[in-house]
């Protein structure tokens, strides 16, 4: 196994200084930095795009909770069998929804997680676009506007499910290894 | 979601006496009763010819340590989404195992975990067991015979898996939920 | 092609009493040793896990009639592409059911065969089961108590097609041959 | 299921001569019309192209044996789940070869038949033109070469392949039966 | 790649006269001989069946129009990525629909194509049968009636489904190649 | 069908200005808005990201030709039945390649097309990180190198395969219409 990418891993003093700062204030916040961000920052352009795309969907508000947004991540990710992404996104989403077990189980099979036929629904569709993409139909829209989602939404379902189908298999390429704080983040019942 | 199981979960007075034993046993030794014992025990006979089928290769000495057979377990189990199964066989998998992330990482893609060539090998032959046993050819073994595994070996990882092919379906029928003790169970290096 | 198994067939003079007992009745009984038998016995405590399983959901009494049972184990063996399950348990189910043409409809395609409504619910199920189990829901119970089948009916089909995802992957790693008795078994109308 | 097909069928004495001529040689030949004959001739056109179709493959002397290109027949519509045609076919290997053992097996899993290496790279490509077409590679074709098979026979093989792809999926679509007759014949062995 | 086919393309005038009259004769219709007369001439047994299949479904008057038959070619030859059948049929949908954007849109994803409501439902169907004919059933037929279609045009979808299942195999097999002319023809709106 | 898009397309008066600059460019250069440009649009700060990301990959100079990339999303996008980046990219692999036919062979079954047998590998390599990317390993990237690729390639390879992931399924969100004019543009030989 590769220690963390199959790729080279950037002297952090070599790199653009948007970069540089972008990983010293996540370091700071998270106390380590994801491997993620050393991979990607092989292409300072393709690390831009990614995160400024990640950061759109992701970090936003809107009708979906942060934590729902994880879940799509993780439920998506796992389908892919994309070992950084399913174990970073795990502990995201245990912190995200302060549920420590919620996560594990969206990972192994949401059909049997604790989740809101709202969740549910949302998690259904997600996996329609990771998998077959080119069977969604206005009929998809319909039932999950009856779970009171709006085209807002669904946009952001259908995206979030798009963005990780990228980074899924960038991060299989790459054989990108998740940092081993992702393991036991938030396994502790409501803390961070 | 189901508590437990889909299924009534007998009162413990009300089982016969062998099975009560054994679940009293267990309890004594985890400080708890993982639920599938209570699931299978609605059907006594078929608790009794379960585990003793599961102590018949889970619990032998042989060419394979503990820790790979609990790696067959968690490896087919993934492909077959069965929550119980992932979850309470990661638990078992990092307390035989000693290394607290081999688990996840076997979960999510076993190609991508940190395995020897042996290891390797031997998932390779459980997921082909699991998925497409009826391609498995005399080739195959001569595969596995290269890594110093012999037919009682090949024997086992073959049977381990299809036992869990049963206790998957099983558990998935039952939708079977894992106690919250095994999210976190051997998650601090070298402990139990 | 192995003529019994890959594995060794021990004499039988050599075996446990109790697995002895039971191979000399079931010669006794069908006028030959179905190779099942043999097989396992290379493993006693597997024979005897793998047959006390067997015996609790093919032997007993219950909502479903032994003939559907095997249609059961035909249905999905086939899926799994089982020589000895198709074979032995076509066999099995043109006796029990006493229609000499169900059992070859079954095994090739269910969905075309000559079933009650009744029947043809429990084979969906089954499938279900030995395809994607983790997509069980309850919506899937509500469905066969319409066809009159209780709770305990719809474990016996769900743990009837899980026993034989264990067996037909166990018996495609053998390359278990059926006996040729069972090829002719039952093929005449009323007859065994 | 519909005793014959889901389309009519037609009367033997308004059939065009040719047809009528053809459907009782067949029935003097094996004493029975098999009821792809009855089913075909509601389409007068396409039963004469279909029956040349067959005839131009099936019934002409080169480099496969008779008994091989219906081993072609029986693998490829088990795969496609097609009754009649496994039923009808499962017969005629029956006779053809005079191992009343094979035709079974080729149905179940071809791949643990008794087969000589020829015959099994014969089915190995005829199952890939049944099922991936689109990967056939001159690489392929080489490695027929080494089984002596030449050009005309490869041709044979997909061909055969490819016209029951047509047959299979319009029996399907007929609901096609069986006679009752296919069932049993040829199952003495050396007899027919 | 082979330039037309993988087997020997015959000289026209080695030709019996029936097969080389239906080749001037398409000559002179079309401008070119396109090449699947050519590479079926190597067999011109079966040149005639498949040719005389191809008239009785694809040149007849009846409930579906030309075009949709060729829709229906297009769609099923997509899924089995024939090369020479995707190319070729898409020009002749082209000139037959008068609609020069459809072909395309039916050849990437008929569930997102220009259709009416009755044409989807067709290609639903005939996808059905070029997928998993198996699972065809009366309740197919029904939802087809509710379009206006009758049993004959079922049949006419089923069996055009069916004869490019035979000829999308074969012409894989022989790496049939388009001609170049099909790639343009019909593209202007209108023309031929 | 949707005329562009299943969401609200901006008018181009209200969007930012960076953004109607790059759409007014686009329009200068080839004549017409290309869709994608008007539904990305829809959402500003993805719009950017889409874009930088597609640019960093797409218009780069390296060891792929422009061509060559242009392969991989067409080969690519078809397997995700994406009806806009079939057609539109299809479109900008005949201008680019200046071959007019090679675009629809790679579009049906690439394993048939007129390439090189480094494009080969290279679409071999793409499509097993569309479909199957946690396989990819060490050995993919051995058989890479072998025909010249190296690292930065081998990522290029991926990382459009994987950005194509991404807007496949967005486009296929969106039900995305392609331009009519991308179906005949650089059909004829040497010209765009």
């Amino acid at each position: 196994m590769h220690p963390v990418s199959r790729f080279p891993i950037p002297e952090l003093d070599t790199l653009p200084e948007d970069i540089r700062t972008r990983i010293v204030e996540v370091q700071e916040k998270a106390g380590f930095v994801p491997n993620v961000f050393l991979a990607w920052a092989h292409r300072p352009e393709e690390f831009r795009a990614f995160f400024a795309y990640h950061d759109a969907l992701l970090e936003k508000d809107g009708g979906l909770t942060k934590a729902e947004r994880e879940m799509i991540v993780v439920a998506t990710s796992s389908l892919n069998h994309c070992h950084y992404c399913v174990i970073a996104h795990d502990a995201i989403l245990r912190i995200r929804s302060k549920q420590p077990l919620i996560a594990d189980q969206v990972a192994v099979n949401y059909l049997n997680a604790d989740l809101t036929p709202r969740q549910r629904a949302m998690l259904d569709f997600a996996v329609k676009v990771a998998e077959r993409s080119h069977e969604v139909s206005d009929a998809d829209f319909a039932a999950l506007r009856q779970h009171g989602l709006d085209d807002e939404d669904i946009w952001d379902i259908g995206a979030i499910t798009a963005l990780f189908a990228l980074s899924n298999r960038v991060a299989n390429l790459l054989a990108l290894a998740p940092n081993a704080e992702f393991y036991t983040m938030g396994r502790a019942p409501g803390k961070v």
